[in-house]
């Protein structure tokens, strides 16, 4: 799994667990002209989640603060928690909670077929169930916008 | 990224391009204990991408051709299908048309943590968008179900 | 399971099988004030589901040919196939075809508290599934609105 | 209308309001193979209902307390929201209530047609409307899944 | 853009910020044979927009405190913010506010082509962001229901 | 109803049936700093109507052939039909057809308060109904996406 598009860098670091795999991945990453971070976030709340992610993507300044880079950010969440969710946008009302890590990178959709103009995507990755430890499984979402 | 888990091994599956890495980690899930199966397909009509699903799961023998089976699978695709639509299960009819690799996987939740009863992963990873060639981005998207 | 409101009705009618007790159940109904009638339909085009009722409806005289009384049974349509599909309203785009028996009631709401005003009852009851025979499970659907 | 089927037995022990007329129909389900449930639950939040139906089933045995079996039970019921919220699962955040009773039933999708392997089968029935007395209208929802 | 439409007459109503203009436009349609309301609302919780336009409509005399009538709107209200929120129906849950001025309007269809019976119609106008003042667009939806 | 936002503007636009007042009003767009071009379109099928916006919109220039500005364009359509169609986004799949007017309108959110880059709104108005003449009611839908 190489890492020349945009989705592949998000999924790529999203879904490393290891400390210092994710530092090197991090490293390449902005090597091939990406910015990019991540974060993770547990709720039943789904304001909770999508604050969580556009205050960690602005504070290490993936988006600056204006309108036009939230409003693309702010999609590309709604996007990656459609394929959390899977048909309904909600966890605490359809009694569910999640335990995700997160990535927001910008940069080329592809980074060897060049063209102009910088996307963002987001992945989510981690697990959904009921608020029982344990009863759970997987569940991933990424959302592509242009910025 | 690991693969200690049913949702990993599927997404590492599902976006490895290279034979021969893909080879590898088909013997590596197989000696984890997974049955796995890997394709493409490429459509504008959503009908065709789960029926290229279903019959290359049920040649490759991930499910046996019994309703249950074949339930579990669907429904699998479906939550799979609403990453990659991310809203509205349509593609044609929105204009749009997907390139996909995808992986089918059955096994153990979490390899470590040693469960009775198997679960089945899909994964659908390429591009969607409209049906000029370069007006797409990634997508992906992640179904999964107890079997 | 008494008959005593219009969507017990409607439900019993598009639940018997048996034709006699379909008679005596539609005299029941009719000697309780409701208009009925019942019919049956199967397809993977979600299209022909609605004309096919709409048509029915129409010409057993549930509902006269004015568009108010056709947007009202309409959307009693759509909201029963919600039941039906639970989730997405397609049939063979998600590749899945559904058999279904329906009743089409008019009358008051409740038999025993007396409102002023009509209502329409749809109900849709059937099997919903894969184009396999017996790859199947049973649906039900009931769309209520003021006519 | 028989008690042939799983659906046809959850929908009969879910609209049924006479006491003695349930006893009878839950002892007839079980000399069929079912095991069943019943309750009620009125809320304006949709997460009291699904954890009124999941602790009312699993205290009733009619799943046992592992992720596999509470995950079937889980989308069975949401799939049966479906049908009573026809379109958005929502409730409060609508502005509607609802006041239903619900049923829960394992065992052979069809009495007659001998398959290996439970099924599951939630039937709610009741109204929904506005938080305003007798602003209600009655609605149904059926979720089947594979246990 | 004139006014022949019970559509035309909410969407000018609703869209309408001089005090003035809009006193007008209330005489005019009046004069049309339509009964007309206006109100604004602002709220991140989507029962709050519901009951104010509902309240509103109620005092206002276009609909009376009957069922029927409630039913109208309030499908009426739902259909519009399908077209408010696009896609899900939340506001608060996915991190996002409204500031909406409506229209409730009662009356013919189209005021020339004389049809029997009257129509119902509420616009929503204005707009939808985040909770940062400025971060937030354009918004429009119309519902429309038979009463 | 003034055109100090391009939301009014493109509402304003989509509904004027008078070709006087609509140059007048293009000019008057034109003049503000709007790049303005209106359309008409009407189909069962949801991708021709979003082909035929697409399509104008690239020909007369308010979006130039390149994959950000696409993609832009394709968003905000499928939000402006999200208020037309009220929930699910199917044309003839629910044996409904449109015809409809629609405006593509890019340039500045607001006129009055300037703020730098451009955003794009797409509005949708017209009729939506069965396939029989008459027995439709009208629709509105506005996307607004930066560009």
């Amino acid at each position: 799994m190489d890492m020349s598009t945009i989705g592949q860098v998000a999924v790529k670091l999203a879904m490393e667990k290891n400390d210092d795999k994710l530092k090197r991945l991090i490293e390449k990453a902005s090597s091939l002209g990406y910015k990019v971070m991540t974060g993770q976030v547990g709720s039943m709340q789904m304001e909770k989640v999508i604050a969580s992610i556009e205050t960690g993507a602005r504070r290490q300044g993936i988006i600056s603060n204006v309108y036009r880079e939230e409003h693309s950010l702010y999609h590309a969440i709604i996007e990656a928690l459609e394929g959390i969710c899977r048909g309904q946008l909600n966890l605490g009302n359809a009694l569910r909670t999640v335990g995700l890590k997160f990535s927001v990178v910008s940069g080329p959709k592809n980074v060897e077929k060049k063209e102009k103009g910088n996307w963002l995507a987001v992945v989510l990755y981690g697990t959904i169930g009921a608020p029982i430890p344990g009863f759970e499984h997987e569940a991933i979402g990424m959302g592509i916008n242009h910025i």
